[in-house]
């Protein structure tokens, strides 16, 4: 039972073909600069065989065309016919407060995505582009939304409220939602299954660190806070973005450079975070190469992002009266040693102690917490694409895969 | 040994005169509506004279003059001769990253001031006005300036930086500075006293809960973090601040509502916070009353308030691993012991255990915790005039009362 998964974006359009029976990826690719100059389609399948070429590339039309084109190639086939295919999970970037679980898409649930236009212009537009697309080059093939905000949804008042004008919340639905809610479940759920704690009660923080971060403190499967908010700019600070900040900090800098809102926007999203402290890269690795090499800048850009994770951290510790895990995923999360070791120290007041051999494991499933620590480690490669695919299985009561991951 | 202390706001000027050495308050009062329709006086001494009357002030230079004359007056005299006023004591709201304690002032302190005037256009504006006119009053007699970010000078990098472009920070100033300093301060010294523990490596936190509030970190009596930032804006929410929101908002609010930079403060400053949230009152007492009363949206701007200070407390535990004391102060600080004890009910996984008797206490000094606790929690009174009064008197080296408090 195969399920297409697609992750549509602005400029780019990525996909993988998943078997959501057996967990394997049959082909996956990306279609680069689309509507751009310089377009680039690149495709690999689970045979060796791969593409990276220009193609034509001017709507996402063109780029989803070739996409099926390239699956049903009867030179590489990855598939006999378009019927082959299941149905299509499309990522979702803001679900706003309609969606608390994945749905299949129909009129209504593409006026709710809309509706979220106000919050995340730039991807839900992308995203809903990505859906209109697929039902038009594949009628009758269902098409599922599966959004980073759902999991999110759980959160009580108190932590998804903010203190301003009660209209904002009412009119315009401003109030924390979180993103990375796919990833959060997704390793979640496995370290539910590889904790010896009840799953009714087991308490745990996972910490998506990758360019984009955030955290969730979740109780007995129920996501209870997360650091990003409204939109993906707030909590610790990012790859490009900065993060919390004082609020007035945005105003100001309007106020001295004379910028329109959009352009303040532009700037602590893009052009801030790890990039703007190190004034090196808004890549970890290169970032600790700096660091290594005596750049004090970029020694303050991993000392910020560590002192932030740690508080956060420990607000979550505090939110639900201890915890029995924390799990570490994405880019930095798999794979940075040091920023893990920098966390897990500032944690070891509470017992927490990590194996430094384990620790030096990069991009695999791994224990690092010791035999003693009062807290499990987990190292849990992330896998949005799968986590997309099993939920479009699962929604749609398809195949044997409506299992947990 | 007497010292004037000035609190000079926009259209207020507030002050105590001060004996330092026996910390009795000789007199004290405030101007009200300096500048504006139906300014009034008033004034108490300790001999039980009081006056609340309407009185010409057209400019805070007016005000000074009623003040002095007041103490003056043959019959009631609070003093015989100016000349007894050892010095005047300003609270200065914002040093930037130029002073880290208190200094006697003089041309280049009043130029720094005036630099600050970008974060704090209003405050140190009324601040510095308040000085200018002493000077011109009271001519002879050492002005000396006590800024609320003083004590906050001591975070490291990692506490202080924002994750925006570096040269905000280089030709911006643009950090974490904090306020209430005077106060966490006075409070942190005073906790240094009660305790047993070693004053080197004593880690408390001090939350200073008013209709302001801000929280310290604080190591061997340095303070490592506050909640506070550029400006009294971020941190935990308040009666009419907003506190830490997704920075985006600031931006959103600005995008929808066409408002200027200055608008959105103005909202997030004065018409956000538990004011906006519970649509009742700024004012804590208010809003628990309509909270009991079965007020959902007060019930709720109490839950953001708790949640989110027993969030900051966890993430200050994790930074200095650890803690020994939790000190509360200012009007709900003081007074409020739901708020007390909803939020160490919060921390109670770490051992901490209150008397509920002893939290009935209110606007005293009193120990909250029981002998078991792991974590000793005190309800410190603060006083930010005396402190400016004794700090005043430190940086002059006079009298005998430079001893801590």
């Amino acid at each position: 039972m195969l399920i297409l998964v697609i992750n549509s974006g602005s400029s780019s359009l990525k996909y993988q073909l998943i078997n959501c029976v057996d967990r394997t990826v049959l082909a996956k690719g990306n279609c680069e600069r689309i509507g751009i100059e310089d377009p680039l389609f690149k495709h690999e399948d689970n045979n060796g065989y791969s593409i990276k070429e220009p193609r034509d590339m001017k709507t996402h039309g063109d780029a989803v065309s070739i996409i099926l084109e390239t699956l049903l190639d009867p030179e590489h086939p990855t598939i006999g016919s378009l019927d082959e295919i299941s149905a299509v999970g499309h990522r979702v970037v803001h679900g706003g407060p309609y969606f608390s679980e994945p749905v299949v898409v129909n009129e209504e649930t593409k006026e709710a995505i809309r509706k979220c236009f106000d919050w995340c212009p730039l991807h839900n537009r992308a995203n809903l582009l990505g859906i209109e697309v697929c039902e038009e080059l594949m009628p009758g093939i269902p098409q599922v939304a599966v959004f980073d905000t759902a999991f999110h949804q759980s959160m009580p008042p108190e932590a998804y409220m903010y203190g301003i004008p009660y209209e904002y919340y009412e009119k315009h639905g401003v109030r924390r939602y979180g993103f990375h809610g796919t990833s959060h479940d997704y390793v979640a759920r496995r370290a539910a299954q590889m904790t010896k704690h009840d799953p009714k009660t087991y308490r745990l923080i996972t910490c998506h660190l990758g360019n984009g971060a955030s955290f969730a403190a979740i109780k007995g499967g129920k996501c209870i806070d997360t650091s990003m908010g409204l939109t993906p700019l707030e909590g610790i600070m990012m790859g490009t973005r900065c993060g919390s900040i004082d609020p007035a900090i945005a105003l100001f800098m309007a106020r001295i450079g004379n910028y329109t809102p959009d352009e303040v926007d532009d700037i602590l999203n893009k052009e801030s975070g790890v990039l703007a402290i190190s004034g090196v890269s808004s890549d970890f690795r290169d970032v600790q190469d700096a660091a290594a090499q005596g750049n004090e800048r970029a020694q303050l850009a991993i000392d910020m992002f560590c002192y932030q994770a740690a508080k956060i951290l420990g607000s979550y510790i505090a939110a639900m009266g201890g915890i029995e895990t924390i799990v570490f995923t994405a880019g930095i999360g798999e794979n940075d040693d040091i920023v893990r070791k920098y966390i897990c120290d500032k944690i070891s007041y509470r017992g927490l102690e990590i194996d430094e051999e384990k620790n030096k494991s990069r991009g695999k499933e791994v224990v690092l917490s010791t035999e003693n620590s009062t807290i499990e480690v987990f190292v849990i490669p992330t896998n949005e694409e799968m986590a997309i695919a099993v939920q479009t299985a699962e929604v749609l009561h398809i195949g044997s895969c409506a299992c947990d991951y």
